[in-house]
């Protein structure tokens, strides 16, 4: 086995600490990375806190890492030592089913598995990217370009691909008016591929004290949500609203700002129902979607996609130690838009 | 004035009984109707009780309109004196929005006129279909072939046409597999353009009785939704749900038989918002949309499609004094599939 260091949370009560811990050995279609930099996802928070269900402890969160390959199996192709790489939220799939065939592994019909607070397919738990190093399946590790600040790269493995993948989707770009609603991590980076894919884009904010910011972003337009003045003046236009938050929030209103045939996406994970009045939808044939992350070939276009626009999150690199100071920082919103633990500080 | 006679609910507290109320005179660009038929909507029994919002009384239900053409103005060009035609739920828009202007008279920007429970762009309360006559502008009249049994065409005019253009809107057809969930006079339309599309169909039902009425309609399946063994059978497998459900139901339930990037479309209209977990959406990258009736060109297209594949709704015809029973039998479930009433017997 290979020894590990991380931080992990023993139960749903307590805090993150230092805890070592074992990593399966580096099988023939395996890659080692050693973590150079690992995002902070507001997930890794919902899920040391059971928010969405029992977790598996102790936990080491973390699914956005970035770091540099130091050991393959002898079976691997797509990957040598040295080379910069990152893993995202999955660390394997069936990869036989037909959803992983058209590569959309995050909706494995036997289910993905998750990158920490899961049980790989050999029954052993995950775990993620407060870590010192991981040992990942070939398929399930991305190419990361030397072009990009390396730190700074590490949040496109979630806030990333699950801004991307619905934009491609639902082929959001010229033409289309597109508000992304909640500016933090997945928000921001929302309006980076908004603006980049050709959308006329509009942040959409409980907080008029993030207008310069978002401006600064890219946005096109900015809207105080709790000015019922702005928000009638936004009534009916909006193509898509990419709807990044995970508290709860008034979907009927937000519903309103669609035009004709408009769908509001949602990417965030409220822990709470939505709650969605009939009207809201019928009333003008709008749609509410969900969509989660995205597939790995997709996870690595967008990759590519950032490396040649030279997007990359915007991030606050922190010490390991500040990780529970920097989850009370990131529930205020007190964040521009996401903590990038650098893992020497381990 | 025009005198017309039918049955009104005087207030929410009231059944409907016999009123004598005016009609406009036949405008230049009017079309008058003496009304043979009108089919019994869900819909009229939600507007009568204010299940959905204050409603403006006297209320002369009805918005599925079918009968013989008795007078038309100077300038109307499509009818003539006998022609067979239609009314649906709407009666008035503002024909130049974008919506408008593109066939979607429904989602009028500024608000269509609802042929019943509303007012007219005069102010002047609209009156529905359990009457003898109707006064109603040219462009919202349909022609209505001569091919079909006319009484079971009436409910074509909502029932049709409300599962009709999602189907169509989504291009729901061969290779798709449909469920339709819930068998009343919605539902039982679904199944019957469902299956004149090519698709494969499902009907969901809580009750086992009426498997043989859908392999009737020409379902292809049947499954019992309060059988988890059969509600398991099937999950994950459907492209779209058309939902036509009008009470409350388990969303998250519903959206788990749908495949990966399916969508659940919602045409009923439950008094209680929707609850829906967001990883019934995310977990699939699934989507649930809302579609209202349909535009003005749209239903002509419908009801001409009817005429050629000789699809009608299936009715128990009733006598006007039997509408409050009625309501009570619908209420129930205890109609295959519409009531349409005789206007003969007003």
């Amino acid at each position: 086995m290979i020894q590990a260091k991380g931080y992990a949370a023993q139960d749903a009560e307590t805090d993150l600490a230092a805890w070592d811990f074992e990593r399966r050995e580096v099988g023939p279609h395996d890659v080692q990375l050693e973590i150079l930099y690992c995002g902070v996802c507001h997930s890794d928070l919902h899920q040391i806190k059971n928010d969405w269900f029992p977790g598996v402890f102790p936990m080491v969160p973390g699914h956005e890492i970035v770091g540099r390959v130091i050991k393959v199996g002898d079976h691997v192709k797509k990957f040598k030592k040295y080379d910069l790489a990152g893993v995202g939220c999955m660390v394997d799939s069936c990869q036989t089913c037909e959803n992983c065939k058209q590569g959309l592994e995050q909706y494995c019909l036997e289910g993905s598995t998750q990158t920490y607070n899961n049980k790989g397919r050999d029954g052993v738990p995950t775990y993620g990217g407060y870590s010192n190093n991981i040992v990942v399946r070939e398929e399930f590790v991305l190419h990361i370009s030397d072009k990009l600040p390396l730190a700074a790269t590490a949040p496109l493995l979630c806030a990333g691909i699950t801004t991307y993948s619905p934009l491609r989707h639902w082929k959001v770009g010229k033409g289309h008016k597109l508000a992304v609603l909640g500016l933090g991590g997945l928000g921001h980076m929302g309006v980076k591929f908004g603006v980049a894919f050709g959308a006329e884009v509009t942040v959409l904010s409980t907080s008029a004290s993030k207008e310069e910011a978002a401006k600064a972003l890219g946005a096109h337009h900015f809207v105080v949500t709790s000015d019922p003045a702005q928000v009638d003046a936004v009534r009916g236009s909006f193509d898509f609203i990419l709807d990044t938050v995970s508290a709860e929030h008034d979907m009927d209103m937000y519903l309103s700002l669609l035009r004709t045939s408009g769908t509001q996406i949602c990417v965030g994970v409220p822990s709470q129902p939505y709650a969605i009045q009939p009207f809201s939808l019928l009333g003008g044939r709008k749609s509410i979607a969900g969509s989660g992350i995205g597939g790995i070939a997709e996870t690595q276009e967008m990759l590519d996609f950032c490396a040649e626009h030279n997007i990359v999150s915007d991030i606050e690199v922190i010490d390991i130690k500040d990780i529970t100071a920097s989850y009370a920082r990131m529930l205020k919103g007190d964040v521009r838009y996401r903590f990038v633990i650098d893992m020497t500080t381990l």
